[in-house]
């Protein structure tokens, strides 16, 4: 069909593929968060929710494993951090590859930013000393403002 | 104008519908937990701020509903969880759905995927015995890894 | 290249450009939240992460400052609500623009909701009294409502 054909072609755009080809690395980097948190949860004992220590026995020796645990916690704020900064990257970066950018420099947007979000996850999860975890997420954070810049002056339609 | 007509045939094409069309049901149903949520917080009285007591009165005898409740912890929970994993379908969702599938192939995706996230929904906020929220969650998840190593396979440009 | 100027023609796409420029700009404003909380966390010295107390001193000095702070969790409830709305606005808003609306309808989707998240931002930090906040997220949920409704009726393919 044409329109087939006509929507295939924004992938064959080379700066639409570089797009593509980090955001989809990035949000996977942010779905192993869950399968982190699912790790820490179940070698540290540490449950949310009742029905989900079921397996450990009924009554309070179940109940125990309701609780918070330190290793747990720091995996949510990672992936929470994750959220708040991967989001804005999607959503500013879809837009700034239809912008029309060099696709050198939009790759040095995205490897950038790739880059920084992956030394955050593990700056915060071995964890290392800061500024380690505030320099890779600042990184991360001006990347998208650059991008966000390169939109606002191409599309500006307020 | 010519370029309307152009950005409208985006929307003509039948895997992009189908994109839009359960991008919009999931997006929708996360919004309802906001719903869910003010819905346990009234009925159950327990808010985070104190301006959203104020209407029960001054002092202690409003100070007294700042709590938390297990009630609207679950709801939240399940948001989260939702913003976890909905995220990063609309994301790589769209760039499976520009990067040429079948048709019936995406139907089953899209399809599969929302029927998992509304399964969980209910499994969450019942809540039903696991494994029932843990797998429900585990067929979204791993029918975003396949959209996601299609568009790698497609657009890979690092 | 022919298909980098046929991908830009999106951008050229006065709908396109407005949903672009709102876009930026509620991604933007949700950035700043993390900002703020780095803000609230310094002034108020109310930190989660011991690495993050590391230049207050060693041991029993430093970890007085892992603790919660009113103020901060204000802002972090802010910043969630901020994710728990604009991640639909994002995606929903998306779809609505390639679903070839007129430019005055847009514009009044786009502009309502971004000044209704701006108003709402300050309604929570002030605090406003409600129902200030109340309002002025129901505004922002409607008119993602309303986009996702004409989404649903253009592209409707299930």
């Amino acid at each position: 069909r044409g329109e087939m054909a006509k929507s295939t072609q924004l992938i064959d755009n080379e700066v639409f593929r570089a797009y593509a080809t980090y955001t989809a690395i990035v949000l996977l980097k942010m779905m192993l968060m869950s399968l982190v948190t699912a790790y820490f949860r179940l070698t540290r004992k540490a449950f949310a929710n009742p029905e989900d220590t079921a397996s450990f026995g009924k009554g309070e020796s179940a109940k125990k494993y309701l609780r918070t645990d330190p290793d747990v916690e720091r995996v949510r704020r990672g992936h929470l951090n994750d959220l708040e900064n991967i989001v804005p990257f999607v959503g500013i970066g879809l837009l700034y590859a239809l912008s029309g950018p060099e696709l050198s420099t939009a790759l040095l947007h995205f490897r950038i930013f790739t880059g920084a979000r992956i030394l955050h996850t593990f700056a915060y999860l071995i964890p290392l000393p800061q500024p380690g975890r505030g320099l890779s997420w600042a990184v991360g954070y001006s990347v998208t403002f650059s991008m966000a810049y390169k939109v606002l002056k191409t599309a500006w339609l307020l």
